[in-house]
């Protein structure tokens, strides 16, 4: 964390927000706009990390409200950290477990100080807070730190939004502190019981302001006050009505610091993806890959393809003809249909490593459009196939 | 399906009866003792088609009734063949069906014609005889065709053993004229609605008799009167004690001919696979080690480890330290056991493959051994590694 950027742009689109760069963290670059699957309990469901490493994954999330219930971050931290536990050598964004404490959770009392929730798992009562969330961090070894937020309800009235956008900003200067604190002095992590295991975390700040397009400049304004190495935009596809979704997006993306990564958080479809790329955004995670391929919905150049549709029983063709990746390089739309119908266990893993690839591979070819220049054609020519809506 | 032996051996070990060989296929060759991963419904549990081959993996077998239940065989003829179907370019073995119609089925009828039974899916009513599952594994394609056979129950009265062998054998005929038939006129395949995908498939006859080492020879004289490409031991690994099992193999395995290959089917542990390829046993096929691996039950030289084992949360080591396969290679025991703990596919996918991988690997030290003239030093060495009973 420090004040020199992590983020080099490497090329604007001239004829929209589109932009293309790079973030530097210890375990390597990555080339943005980029999508990071999400390794929710330290594996991205359904995938081996070689699979994610030859899919081109450069980045992957981590959640921090799961590894903190199981198996929990002291123990990870005394295996090495969240990379070696894994074995995964390639950068690690971890989220700060605000929202899956606000969104899963029925159960908790939210103070000035955190939230007090019980576990999915087990009910047995926890407590985050800006410190913990970034103690947690910090014992993962995570490259990108989130702030503790609180994820604005949607919907949440004015005053709601205020309220709750203040008591973030006020985490957000908390969680900086608590990160600064943890790298400076050793002694502060083993008061923690933990080992800092990387020197060089960088953290985000997470926009808030729900819909109200004033607030979401407030709350931004007063991130950029404490300065962060990235940016993101938080409460967001929670709820809201696409077009809302976009408003924010366009109205706050262009007023993000140029100089530092933008991430749009939880988002989203492929088409969203591009949308938002469109409107300047950097990076993206979504469970929507791994979550529709374990409930037999493929997403392809040409539309969504429901897998159980007994259309594809005889069909020997690959699941998208245009996809470049090793499922559709080997297997055929009836073969992966029979597993996913018969309850196979590579069912799950070729029709998630497939989505997987097909984000990874969009993403990739969004880099190279920006790169040439010919982002708005690419987009409306990739939103046209999307348009088709097979299924 | 000729006269001309598919199996070439290459060594004899000197102080036991284990030996070496090549059997050759139309997908190839296999080398023996080889084992054979069971991949029930076109797919071996957990792995993609990349890893078994990675795995060594020179051969799987595919089981005829739940293929035939599910896609149908049909649907997979039209798609050319299993081989095709499931992408999988090197030999398979089929099972003839009948041991999962005498084993699974509860409700079944059983004439000289074959047995009526009803599928474990549905319930629908379904009948299988000789020809019907000849026609089945033609239209599959698979390199090797098992004779359709009636797995004796076990226990069985001498008078019953009597009457299922004579019936095995009578279907054994009918087995061999029926591919026969199919592979000499396309006509005989039209009519069943199938297409001959591959005229070099060869056959395998099944010897039964129980526990009756009298009742074993004369099974074995009729196969052997009739001519097959390889000779199975069936009816075995269902009940009985290790000790009857044993002495079941170490009676029959010397007369069956040496210039075939000697197939022992389902079986089994560790140990006894060595115990049989002690006593000449060419080929195995058992479940174990992908059932097992989804139960967390992991193979190691040094015994049977159970993942579960409140032991391994810290444990950074890898599953078995001696072992060379790719879980071996980059995952540790707190990392596996993690992902079995949470329910994650991505245990199941790593236990299955370090599973697979070892049986693969410990017969691959075995040909090496037998080559070398070896094999008794490493069998004592393996088995007391085995022996040592980590859990």
């Amino acid at each position: 964390m420090g004040s020199e950027s992590l983020f080099n742009r490497i090329a604007n689109d001239e004829s929209t927000k589109a932009r293309t760069g790079r973030v530097t963290t210890a375990h390597g670059t990555v080339d943005t706009p980029a999508f990071m699957p999400v390794g929710t309990q330290g594996t991205v469901k359904g995938l081996t990390q070689q699979m994610l490493e030859d899919a081109g994954a450069s980045i992957i999330l981590g959640n921090t409200y799961h590894l903190f219930l199981r198996p929990g971050h002291t123990r990870i931290n005394q295996l090495g950290g969240l990379h070696r536990f894994m074995s995964w050598g390639r950068p690690i964004l971890t989220d700060s477990g605000g929202f899956q404490v606000f969104s899963l959770n029925e159960l908790r009392k939210l103070t000035e100080e955190g939230v007090e929730f019980q576990s999915h798992i087990d009910g047995s009562t926890h407590f985050l807070s800006p410190e913990k969330s970034i103690d947690i961090q910090a014992a993962l070894g995570s490259d990108i730190v989130m702030a503790f937020d609180e994820c604005t309800p949607f919907p949440a009235t004015r005053d709601e939004a205020i309220a709750s956008l203040k008591l973030t900003q006020r985490w957000a200067r908390r969680s900086k502190q608590r990160l600064s604190d943890l790298h400076s002095d050793a002694a502060n992590a083993e008061r923690s019981g933990i080992t800092v295991v990387n020197q060089t975390q960088a953290l985000f700040g997470i926009n808030q302001g729900s819909t109200f397009l004033d607030l979401r400049e407030q709350s931004l304004a007063g991130l950029v006050e404490i300065g962060f190495d990235g940016y993101a935009i938080g409460g967001l596809s929670v709820g809201e009505e696409k077009s809302a979704m976009f408003e924010v997006v366009s109205h706050i993306a262009p007023l993000m610091p140029e100089d530092r990564p933008r991430y749009l958080m939880g988002v989203g479809t492929p088409e969203d993806i591009i949308g938002a790329v469109n409107l300047g955004i950097d990076m993206f995670d979504c469970v929507m890959p791994t979550r529709n391929a374990r409930n037999g919905q493929l997403f392809t150049s040409r539309g969504k393809l429901n897998i159980k549709n007994a259309r594809y029983k005889k069909d020997g063709q690959p699941i998208d003809d245009a996809c470049r990746c090793a499922v559709c390089a080997r297997y055929s739309r009836a073969y992966v249909r029979h597993l996913y119908m018969s309850g196979e266990i590579l069912g799950a893993v070729l029709t998630s490593l497939h989505n997987v690839s097909f984000y990874l591979d969009m993403m990739s070819m969004m880099r190279q459009a920006i790169t040439l220049g010919t982002f708005k054609e690419f987009s409306d020519s990739f939103l046209s196939g999307l348009a088709r809506g097979q299924d």
